[in-house]
C-alpha cells in the first residue's frame, strides 16, 4: 500500500526518473547499440594514419619491383645502370617532393585560381601535431578532426610520385645518361607531377569538373607514360634496335626470373596503391570499399595476364611470357581509375581489355620504330588511357570530362617533358656516346659490370 | 533548513535522481570502465577487415616465393616456363575462385547435406554492403554484425587457393605441358580445393566431426601435395633423372640465391597465412592469439631449418642447403595445423620433426624413383600429415578424427587428381615431347631463354 | 495550466531529472564528445599488438635483404654459403632469443642491480593471457592494462636480434667456417645482445642515465658492427684481398641486381624497424609520431644515397653504385637513433652525413687492410656512432651520456666478441683451410655450387 501511495503521489518525478534509469539501462544491457555508435574520432585517426603507413610501405616496395622488372629486361651490359637509376630516382623523388612537390600539389591551390599550389619551402611537421606530441591536450581535438596525420599523407603521396618517375627509367633504358635522367626526374617529381596532382587530387580545376581517377590511371601512370614517350622520341631508339629495313631486332630480357619477380612485387604493391587511395579506414563503409578495391585490383591483373597470354600468340607469333607479365601491369593500370566498382565482373573485363591493348601496343610501337625497352608506354600510357575511359562504362563518369582530363594532362606532361628533354639534350646531352652505348653503360659510364664473374655471349653488331 | 526540508519532502524522487546522476558520473569519471567495454562493433569490423587485407596481401606474396623457389630449383632451360606457370596459375586461381570456387566452398553448404556448397555464378558485392556504400544508414548495423567485409574474406580465401596450386607446379616442373597444367589448375582451384574446403572451413561434415586444422596443414598443403603426387605419378620422372640402375642423377638448383629468396618470401608470407587464420582481430583475445600464432610459426620454421640441416649430413651425406631450405617449409607446413598452441616449445618440437621427416622423405622419394623436382611432396604432403596428427599431441584434437580427415581428403584429392591427370594425358598430352624436354621447355615450348646472354654448360645425356 | 502547476509543484525533482536527461541527450546527440574520449583500452591493446606483428613481419623481411645484399656481394664461389649462413643465423637467433635472450634482456633486470635480467628457461605465453584465451573474463582487464600482447613484443624484439647477427655474416664472408659462425651467432643472440639490451631497453643502467637510442643505431647496428669488426680482426682478410704492397684488389659484387634488391628490402623493412619502435599505436599522438618516424627514415635513406653517390667520385674515383647502396644503409642506420625529430630537414642532414661517413670509412678500412666484404662496419658501426651522437644535435640528448653509451656498449661488445672469436679459433678454427677458401666455401665446404649451369670466369691467384 505504502509503495502504491508513494508512487501515485510522486508519479511525475517517478516517471521522469524511471525514464532516466531506463535509458541508462538500455545502453548498459544493450551493447550492440553502443557498438552501432561507430568508430570514435581518435581511433578513426589512428586507423587512417596506420593504413597510410602500411599501404605506403607496400607502394615504396613497387620501386624495387620496377628495378627488378627493368634490370632483368635490359641487356646485362646495362643492368647495373638501371639499378643505380632506380635507387637514385626514388631518392630524388623523395627529396624533391619534400622540398617542393607536396606543397605545390596540396597547399593553397585556391590562391592560384585552382591551378597549382604554393611553393613554400622546407617542411616541418604541422605545429598542431607537434603541440600534441609535446603534451598539449588542447591540440588533440584539432589533430583528430584532421582525420589523419599530415606526415602519413606525405609519405603516401611521396611513394606515388616515385612510381611516376619509375616508369620513365625503364622505357628510356640502355642509352640515357645518368645525370641527364636524374635532372629530368628532379623536375618531374618536384614540378610536373605535382602540377598534374594539383589539378586533380589537390582540388584544382579538373577535380572541380568532376574528373574521376580513383588511384591514378591517368594522374600517375599516364603521366609517367607521357614523360617516357617524350623522352624516347627525343633520344631515339637504341643502336641496332631497328634494322635498315625497319624491322626490329629482338632484345629479349636478360634475366626473366628477375623480371617475373619484379611483376609480382608490383602486383603486391598495387594493393597498397589502390587500397590506400580509399584514403580512410575509419568506418565500416571505408573497410568495405577497401576490400572491394583489393579484389578488383587482383581480378583485373589476373584477367590482364590471361588475356595478354591468349592474344600474344596471334599478335606476336607465340605464347609470350613477357607479354603476359606486361599484361599483369596493364590490367593493374587499367583498373586503377576505378577499382571501387561493386560489380566485379567489370574488373575482369577492364583488366582483360587492358592486357589486349598492351600487347597490341607493344607490337604497334615496334612497327613505328619507337623503342620502349620494357613496354612502359603500352602498359602505363595506353592502358592508363583505357582505364580512365572505362570509368564511364563501369563507374558512371562523364565521358567528355574524362576525355578532357586525359587530353589536358597528356598535352601538358608530354609538351613539358618533350621540351625539357630537348633542353637537357642541348645542354648536357641526353644520350651517351655511341661507343659507351655499344660497350654498355655499366662498363662505359659506371666502370663496373653487373655480373663480372659470368661468361657472357659476345654481342654482334652488323649493319647499323 | 530549507534544503533539508526540501530533501526530506522529495526524498524518493531525490534518491532516484541521485542514482541517475551517480550512474552517469560513474561512467564519466571512470573511463577505465568505459574502456573495459571493449572494441565497439564498427571498429571490430574495420580491424577484422583490414587484418584480412594486410595478411592476405602477404599471402599473395607467397606466390612470388613459390615462383622464385621453383625457378631457381629447376635447370636454367626450364626457368622461364616455371615463371609463366606460376603467374598463370595465380591468375587462373583468382578467376576460378571468383567465378565458382568461393560459392562452392562457402555458400549454402547445408543444402547439400553438408558436403559442398552451391555453384552460383558471377559474384557481386553483397547487396547490404553496396547499400551501405550508397549511404543507406540502415545497412550499417547489418554489415557491422557480419564481422568483416565479404570481399575481404574472399580475398583472403583466394590467396589460400593459389597456394595449393603453387605446390603442384614445382613438383611437376620441367616436363608438364603448359596448357595441360593450366587446365589442371583450373579444376583444382574451381572444384577440387573448394570441395575440400566445404567439408571443413565451409562447415561441412569434417568440420562437424571436429576435424582440427587451424590454417590448413591438410586442407591446403596436403591437398596441394596429393595433387602433385598424383601428377608426377602420371607423367613420370624427367628424362635422365634416374639411371638404368635406379640411382638418381643430381639435378642441383640452378640459382640457389633465388631459391633462398623464395624461402624467405614464403616464411614472411606464412605470418599472414597462419596469423590471418585467426579470422578476427576485434578483441584482446584475438590479438593475443594472433601473436601466439606468429611466434609459433617462426619457432617451427627455425626448428625445421636447424633439424633439417643437422640430419642432412647422415641422411644425404653432407650439410645440405637445399635440405635446410626445405626444412623451413616443412616446419612451416607442420605448425600450420595448430599454430595457436600456448606452450611454445611444442612449436619447436613440431617444426623440428617436420624438418627431419622432410629430409627423410626427400631421400625416400628418390629411392622409389618418384621425381619431385623441388621437394614439394616431402615438404607439403609428408609434413602436412605430420602437422595434422601433431594437433592431437599439442592441441588436444582427437586422433581418429584427425586421421579420418587426413585419409578422406587424401583419398579424394589423390583419386580425383590422378583421374584428371590421366584424362588430360589422354586428350591433350600431359607431357611435352622428349625432344622438347631435352631442349628445355623455355626454348622448346616458349621460344625464349631465361638467361639468353649467359654462356651455359652444355648438358650431357648418356644412357637414357 | 495543469502542466505549469505540476512543474512548479515538483520543481526540484523536475530540475534534477531534466539534468539527467539533458546529460544523456548531450552525449547521444553529440557524438563528437564521445569521440574525444579517445581510443578505448581494448582497442588500444589490439592496435598496439597488430602494429608489432605487421612491422615485425617487415623486419623479419630484412633478413632476406641482408641475404640478398651479401650473396650478391660475395664472389659466386661463396654465395650459397652466405645463403646458408643467413637462413641459419635467423633460425638460431629465433631459437636462442626464445630459450634465453628475451628473459635475459627484459625480465627482472632490477634484481641484478639493473645490469642484466634473469635467465629463466622455456617460455610459455603468460598465464593471464592464456586465461583470457580460456574464456576467463577477469583476465581481460589485466591483459588490456599491459598494453600489448607479450608474444607480439617477443616477436618484435626477436627480429631485432636477428638484424644484429646479420651484420656479422656479411663482413666476415668468404672465409669463416660455418659451424664457427653459427656458434658465435648463438652466443651473440642468446647473451651478448640481450645484455646490451638489458642495459638500455630492458631498463638497466644506461636507460637510467638517459641514454637515447630510439630504435637502435648503437644498440642494434653498432652492436652488430663491433661484433663484425672483432671477427674480421681475428680471422684476417681474405686470401689475395691485399697485395704485398698493401693495395687492395677489387672484389666487385658478383650479382649487382641481387645486391640492389637486398637494399630495397632493407629500406622497406626499416619502416617496420623504426616505425614499430614507437612501441604504441593507441593514440593520435602515437600515430603522428609513427608517421614522422617513417618520413624521417625515408628522407635519411634518400639523402644517404645521394650524398654517397656524390662523394663516391672524389673518394673512390668514380660514381659508384655499391657506394650509393651502402649510403642508403648508412642513412638508415644514422637516423635510427632519432627518427622521431619533428624538424625533418635534420633527417636529411643526418642521413647525408651518414652516407658520406660510410663512403669515407669504406676507403679507410681498405687503407688499413681491414677486409669487410660488404661494408658492414662502415654502414652499421661508423654510421651508427654518428647517428647516436646526432641525437644531441637534433633531438636534445646529452652528449656525454650518448658518448658513455657508445663507448660502454662498444667496449663490451668488441671485447667479448674478440675474446669469443679467439676462443672459437683455438677450439674449432674460425677460418676455413686455404685450399677451401681458394676453391670457394660452396664447393669446398658445402659440396655445391651457387650457379652450377653457368660458365664462370676462372679466378687468377698471383703473388699471395
Amino acid at each position: 500500500m505504502t509503495l502504491v501511495r508513494f508512487l501515485s503521489y510522486h508519479r511525475p518525478a517517478v516517471i521522469v526518473a524511471a525514464a532516466c534509469i531506463g535509458l541508462l539501462a538500455f545502453f548498459l544491457v544493450n551493447p550492440s547499440l553502443v557498438r552501432a555508435q561507430g568508430v570514435d574520432g581518435e581511433t578513426n585517426f589512428v586507423l587512417n594514419t596506420f593504413m597510410f603507413l602500411v599501404w605506403g610501405a607496400l607502394i615504396m616496395w613497387m620501386c624495387a619491383g620496377f628495378t627488378m622488372l627493368e634490370s632483368g629486361s635490359v641487356r646485362t651490359k646495362n643492368a647495373a645502370m638501371i639499378c643505380l637509376k632506380n635507387i637514385g630516382l626514388y631518392s630524388i623523388a623523395g627529396l624533391a617532393f619534400y622540398f617542393l612537390g607536396y606543397n605545390l600539389m596540396y597547399v593553397d591551390v585556391d590562391k592560384y585560381a585552382g591551378v597549382i599550389g604554393s611553393v613554400a619551402g622546407l617542411y616541418v611537421s604541422s605545429a598542431t601535431e607537434v603541440a600534441l606530441l609535446d603534451g598539449d591536450e588542447n591540440a588533440l581535438a584539432h589533430v583528430v578532426d584532421s582525420g589523419y596525420s599530415t606526415m602519413s599523407d606525405w609519405f603516401f603521396q611521396m611513394v606515388f610520385v616515385a612510381t611516376a618517375a619509375s616508369i620513365v627509367s625503364g622505357a628510356m633504358a640502355e642509352r640515357v645518361r645518368m645525370w641527364s635522367f636524374f635532372l629530368f626526374v628532379l623536375v618531374l617529381t618536384a614540378i610536373i607531377y605535382p602540377i598534374v596532382g594539383a589539378w586533380t587530387w589537390g582540388g584544382g580545376w579538373l577535380s572541380e569538373m568532376g574528373f574521376s581517377d580513383f588511384a591514378g590511371s591517368t594522374i600517375v601512370h599516364s603521366t609517367g607514360g607521357w614523360a617516357a614517350l617524350a623522352g624516347i622520341l627525343v633520344v631515339g631508339p637504341r643502336l641496332g634496335k631497328f634494322r635498315r629495313d625497319g624491322s626490329a631486332r629482338a632484345t629479349p630480357p636478360s634475366n626473366i626470373l628477375v623480371v617475373t619477380l619484379g611483376v609480382f612485387i608490383l602486383w603486391l604493391g598495387w594493393f597498397g596503391f589502390n587500397g590506400g587511395s580509399q584514403l580512410a579506414l575509419g568506418s565500416a563503409a571505408d573497410a568495405v570499399a577497401m576490400s572491394i578495391v583489393l579484389v578488383n585490383t587482383n581480378l583485373a591483373a589476373a584477367a590482364g595476364v590471361m588475356a595478354a597470354l591468349a592474344v600474344s600468340r596471334p599478335i606476336m607469333g607465340r605464347i609470350d611470357l613477357f607479354a603476359g607479365l606486361n599484361g599483369a601491369i596493364a590490367g593493374l593500370v587499367s583498373i586503377t581509375a576505378a577499382p571501387d566498382i561493386v560489380d566485379h565482373y567489370w574488373a575482369v573485363v577492364i583488366g582483360a581489355v587492358g592486357g589486349v591493348i598492351c600487347v597490341a601496343a607493344l607490337k604497334l610501337l615496334e612497327k613505328v620504330r619507337v623503342d620502349d625497352v620494357v613496354g612502359a608506354v603500352p602498359a602505363h600510357l595506353f592502358a592508363g588511357v583505357w582505364g580512365t575511359i572505362a570509368v564511364c562504362i563501369a563507374g558512371g563518369a562523364t565521358f567528355h570530362v574524362q576525355l578532357i582530363g586525359i587530353l589536358a594532362i597528356g598535352a601538358f606532361v608530354f609538351t613539358v617533358s618533350f621540351g625539357l628533354w630537348l633542353a637537357i639534350d642541348k645542354v648536357l646531352g641526353a644520350r651517351v656516346a655511341p661507343q659507351v652505348e655499344r660497350l654498355g653503360q655499366d662498363a662505359g659510364e659506371l666502370g663496373m659490370e653487373s655480373y663480372p664473374e659470368f661468361v657472357l655471349m659476345p654481342e654482334e653488331f652488323d649493319d647499323d
